[in-house]
């Protein structure tokens, strides 16, 4: 499997180079667990979905708390069928291929009321997108609706909105909330990705 | 049918609310062919493909006049299963259901070339999503490619990233393959999204 994603950061400031670099450093830690590669519009970050969510929530909670408005944006994807597989992606993330709906959304739920509290509030919004056939079916859109379900019983869920999903509270428990969706809806095998946006400290009202 | 775009737009810039107010105005001459509504994080516009590009390039070329670092993010969608038919959103613009992959090829082509040019440089990256099936098989990689092979002749094609394609030029054309892209693509009345980022006056090299 290759899984990674697109990530930018836009700080709204005119210091807004200086609040990037800063922000990259968070990155640090998890170094040996995945390859970078950064352009003018975005950083590739290549990693295993346990490594790429810390590591989105880490970046962009050094950036939330310099108190400028600040948004990421990241293009998410696993099992893109044009990218070559990749040791570097092996994850043990992903659950079985036959695994009930009722039983992932549970665990999903499980696992974002234990996420750590990191200390930077978000407001974010996310579309999930998955491609392909499930058992020889299309079923992208029952996985999909599963796991608004599960949103919405999330405890970060805010509200949908056309083309996407709300959620808010600490970057700990929403990013716990973004991994539980890539990962455990939509096929292991398959080809699953998210468009995020995530904001903070905006002038403008909710 | 039911389409339109989540647009955000991020002036790297303490100034950065004023910039917004002024490039919204770039919408004003479309205003009786769609529908706003905006928040904290985005600002959704429903119309038709033919006028959601063109709002999308004018208010994106707006800001990038300014000479500021900004960027312009739009979640885009059409066919959404889960969205109301909307009236507002009849298009002509959806190729016929069987109308071969060549002549779609070539229609693409002939479009761009004949795009407007309006004086704003972009620097973009998008990715396409194609969901659910088309006469009942699972072709979304196939309709993939050969949008793919599209933008390789489109005159405005940069480069292939992981995860996404990036376009270069100026708004004018590089919107009109993005039209392109997400009409002559994947079913007529299948569902299918762009995520895209488009960038202006980054002081990071390409």
């Amino acid at each position: 499997m290759f899984s990674g994603a697109q990530i930018s950061l836009y700080p709204m400031t005119d210091g807004f180079v200086g609040v990037i670099l800063d922000a990259i450093t968070a990155m640090d830690p998890y170094r040996d667990r995945l390859r970078v590669v950064t352009d003018d519009i975005s950083t590739l970050v290549v990693a295993p979905p346990e490594i790429l969510f810390p590591v989105m929530r880490d970046f962009y909670a050094a950036a939330a708390r310099t108190g400028h408005h600040v948004v990421m944006h990241a293009t998410i994807s696993r099992g893109c069928p044009g990218e070559p597989d990749d040791p570097m992606c092996a994850t043990s993330s992903l659950p079985g291929p036959s695994e009930p709906l009722a039983e992932r959304q549970q665990a999903a739920r499980a696992a974002v009321a234990a996420a750590p509290v990191v200390g930077a509030e978000t407001a974010a919004q996310f579309s999930l997108y998955v491609m392909g056939q499930i058992d020889g079916e299309d079923k992208h859109m029952e996985e999909i609706y599963g796991c608004i379900d599960f949103l919405k019983s999330s405890g970060t869920f805010d509200r949908s909105k056309n083309f996407c999903t709300r959620l808010k509270g600490d970057a700990g428990p929403v990013f716990a909330t973004l991994f539980e969706a890539f990962c455990r809806f939509g096929p292991p095998e398959g080809h699953v990705t998210i468009d995020l946006t995530v904001s903070a400290n905006s002038p403008t009202a909710r």
